[in-house]
């Protein structure tokens, strides 16, 4: 955790990015180290924890991080934590919560609320279209011989 | 929206990857197209929206999406939610729900109510630690500056 939280200060300061890093371990070992990337890449997805879950994923030529340890210097934001659910990494140890990230101005509780609303609600206008259409696609997943389940 | 729904039927037959597929629109004029390819790449992040979402944000060469539509073919899992809320889209259109992904066998639906649960009743054990030690990134990052705020 403190090598996350390092990394945070080392990557404002180096002035490439927001305040946030992490570090992916697995049985002692450092398998991914990364930091926030978002304005220096022009890549709204490029937080600490999505881009410390592709490193790890490449490194280990899998697309699940099982057995894996999550430090991430601040509590993982939702794209962030729902990521981390879909690598089924083991454990997440956070430093920050997402109230001081939202007390330095960073949308992580807003996000949190917005997901729990229903989507008449919601801040960005959410509508479903040709549901009867995209059915297709899942009858077309359930019937395929080639489908990789993840 | 019958574009993305192709795109990811067409996904699932070349059997490159699950059956979602998102386009991101503005002005009328299509920005970036793409599929889920999470077991083709090794990365449980590139879901379709986030993959559309990166490849839209390179080429308008800005880390945000105002003034864009992004037609989705299926609802988006509070990864990909939180992807487009960063990003600032300004309408999200959808075919399928997260129900009829959980139907067929994907996490959308538990993710959802997992992100409501306190900290302490998740599946994946999550746990706080150095928090006056982290807080330090937050300081660090108010006095930056350099900072790019976003």
């Amino acid at each position: 955790m403190r090598d996350a939280i390092r990394l945070a200060t080392k990557n404002v300061k180096s002035g490439k990015g927001g305040p946030f890093g992490c570090v992916i371990v697995r049985d002692g070992e450092v398998i991914a180290r990364a930091v926030n990337r978002v304005t220096a890449l022009n890549d709204p997805t490029a937080h600490a924890e999505v881009m410390a879950v592709r490193a790890a994923c490449k490194k280990l030529n899998d697309f699940q991080l099982e057995g894996c340890e999550v430090y991430t210097s601040c509590e993982p934001c939702p794209m962030c934590l729902a990521a981390l659910y879909w690598a089924r990494c083991s454990a997440i140890y956070f430093g920050n919560s997402a109230q001081d990230a939202a007390d330095a101005g960073f949308d992580d509780s807003f996000l949190y609320e917005e997901l729990k609303r229903p989507l008449q609600e919601r801040r960005i206008p959410i509508s479903r279209l040709l549901a009867e259409e995209a059915i297709e696609n899942f009858d077309v997943w359930r019937a395929s011989a080639q489908r990789v389940d993840y």
